[in-house]
């Protein structure tokens, strides 16, 4: 046999999403395939499992339930918060080379691609051979390099379609309705929000972003003048929206908001940026119905909202980083590209260094000039990447009945 | 012509819900069959449409575009939420009048019931020839006679698929997560949430219901036996739950909620109550990661997540109550009555007053005797309506290769 042959280590990293899981069946179904694999095993909860060797024999998992898992949300090898030292990735090395690992595949986010360069560097650095690929995922959308990431096509859908449901409500019962999304630092998924919008009038009205300081001024002018054209008002505001000092909103509005046990204020999972910024509009502005919805956990994993595109993509990533690694012998992060707007992908490797620990925001041509909405381009850019059979609504069309009685 | 020739109004009241647009298209298109219809009206903003001659002419919508706004979501003649008293429904009357209005058809809940029954008492009293029948809507499942509601089994499926994230979510990264649901008296739709759980240890473990008095020593008790046993706990709870007096929890555990301009508390539409319920677990149990999400709006319209049965029980429901009022020539609340419990429906007419101002609750054999979940009984009641496709989670089961770097 020609290559290095050897077992294969998956795992998955950070937060779950939609479609992770097509990507591990990807590595998992493409590397049994290849005849340098002794056995596919699957790391539980991430690095952790790699230092507390506990895994799976993916090898005698059915390829017809593998396709199942790989159809269900979140991380089947279920995940980890650890980020790993070098300490802690010397631990996991040396359980890998006990293994015999000759190939290891972390999908994560950029903390997992400075783990993955981290273990690739103690391999080299000890004349182990060892193949080491990074993966990307992530709904926050925010790894450098990629066009886009897996798991955001998903969750951004599930943001478009909640804001079809907000929008339709607030159009039946008017009032102010807003909708915070998640995203500490990149814009992407609350961004995401405007494919809710077809017809001129629809919501979300305004779009907030963490990429652009955001004034509480500004804020009531905005709905104030939405509210007085349309007679109602539709937000999508990111959890991480900051001052321009940078200080989030958050912590502005609330200034006393209790710490835990570490000292540290409990910002985000709870709905309480929306529900101070409803306040705000109700005493500033005087409306009355004005409610807020935080998406929260739910944006990441719904069961049933899942990207075609993205799917496709997550799973492809799988398959193509096993050929990298297994038939040419490469580490790095694999990458996804778009070379046809609207639409074609192809994949690369890059180096680890390139992903690993950076984070990427919205570019400022997505962004409209007012901060608080987003350009067409945008849409052209995150259209495609919701994917195919995106509800549509309508409203009727019927002519209006000539009043009779009331001016009688 | 032998019968009662004339015009036929259609209104929407209330909260919206994914299918209420089936029903109105079920009573116009069975109505615009008929040859005693001259026109077919649709009031805009329910009662306040009809109270300012606010109609739409919709005997001049296409089928096909018709087909495509009951497929959409929330209410497309836009509803209210004005709880007509006597003179409001008199103001009414006399705008039926002078379009010479003959069928009369509030799809809506209980309030709706009522205002039907008003008007049909008025058009008796004053001898106008007048029918006026009641069409169910509510995700609250909280109708009066009823076996269940249209727009129910759409919110219990998306309440369902929520829980399902949130379960793989907390599988992944462990903790306790909460999942706020709609349902101030009623428990039905946070009940549903049990339909996410198909392995043994899956959540929702515990489901609290404003039908049973919530204690927080209980509750403590319950979330820790759960924890220890499972490492993590996935918890739903009704936005209604009440402690032993009555008096809702979130207003125990916040008694300084600020009041509004009209002197209520805000209760709902915020996403305090899991939070407080989230801060109550991480102080008493000193477990560090504990997260709420409250579904808020949501729920009720969240487009492309309607169970088919539903929007085909909601079309029958408006094609139905045509079928009373213009073949039988009578008033009343048609209703879904189930004689096959897995499972056929059938549609049955009874006096408004039966429906009107009443609230059903969740019956005691759906509730188990622990008060913190509910019984195999509701599960068979709940699972045939939130309809057919409804995604199913699947776990790896690979086999755990034996441990020898570790040990060794």
């Amino acid at each position: 046999m020609i290559g290095l042959e050897g077992k294969v280590l998956v795992a998955q990293g950070g937060g779950p999403t939609a479609v992770i899981n097509q990507t591990l069946a990807g590595v998992t179904l493409e590397a049994r395939k290849n005849p340098l694999t002794k056995a596919v095993y699957g790391a539980l909860h991430g690095v952790r499992g790699i230092v507390e060797e506990e895994f799976l024999d993916l090898t005698r998992e059915t390829t017809h339930h593998l396709e199942q898992v790989a159809a269900t949300a979140s991380s089947a090898l279920l995940s980890t918060r650890d980020k790993p030292d070098a300490e802690y990735c010397a631990r996991m090395f040396q359980v890998m080379r006990r293994h015999d690992i000759r190939y290891f595949f972390y999908i994560g986010g950029n903390d997992s691609a400075d783990t993955v360069r981290i273990i690739d560097e103690q391999a080299k650095s000890t004349g182990y051979d060892l193949r080491a690929i990074h993966i990307p995922k992530t709904i926050d959308n925010d790894l450098a390099v990629n066009d886009h990431c897996p798991g955001f096509g998903s969750a951004a859908r599930f943001v478009a379609q909640a804001f079809m449901g907000l929008n339709l409500d607030s159009r039946a019962l008017s009032g102010v309705l807003i909708g915070t999304v998640m995203g500490r630092h990149s814009g992407f998924l609350t961004a995401s929000s405007i494919l809710a919008k077809k017809y001129a009038d629809d919501g979300p009205h305004l779009v907030y972003l963490p990429e652009r300081p955001f004034s509480q001024e500004a804020f009531l002018a905005d709905v104030e003048h939405v509210y007085r054209q349309h007679g109602r008002c539709v937000i999508a505001v990111a959890e991480g929206i900051k001052d321009a000092q940078g200080t989030p909103i958050l912590l502005q509005l609330s200034p006393n908001r209790e710490r835990d046990a570490h000292g540290n204020r409990q910002l985000s999972g709870t709905g309480l940026l929306g529900d101070l910024l409803a306040e705000t509009i109700r005493k500033g502005l005087k409306i009355r119905r004005v409610r807020a919805d935080t998406f929260g956990y739910l944006q990441r994993c719904f069961a049933g909202v899942i990207s075609d595109r993205d799917a496709q993509e997550a799973r492809e990533l799988g398959e193509t980083a096993v050929h990298y690694a297994m038939r040419d012998h490469l580490d790095g992060s694999v990458v996804i590209r778009r070379p046809v707007m609207d639409y074609g992908v192809c994949y690369d490797l890059v180096r680890l260094d390139e992903v690993a620990g950076r984070t990427r925001t919205m570019p400022d041509e997505f962004i409209n000039e007012e901060a608080n909405g987003v350009t067409a381009l945008f849409r052209s850019y995150c259209r495609p990447l919701v994917g195919t059979q995106l509800p549509e609504a309508h409203r009727l069309r019927a002519p209006r009945v000539p009043k009779i009685a009331v001016s009688a």
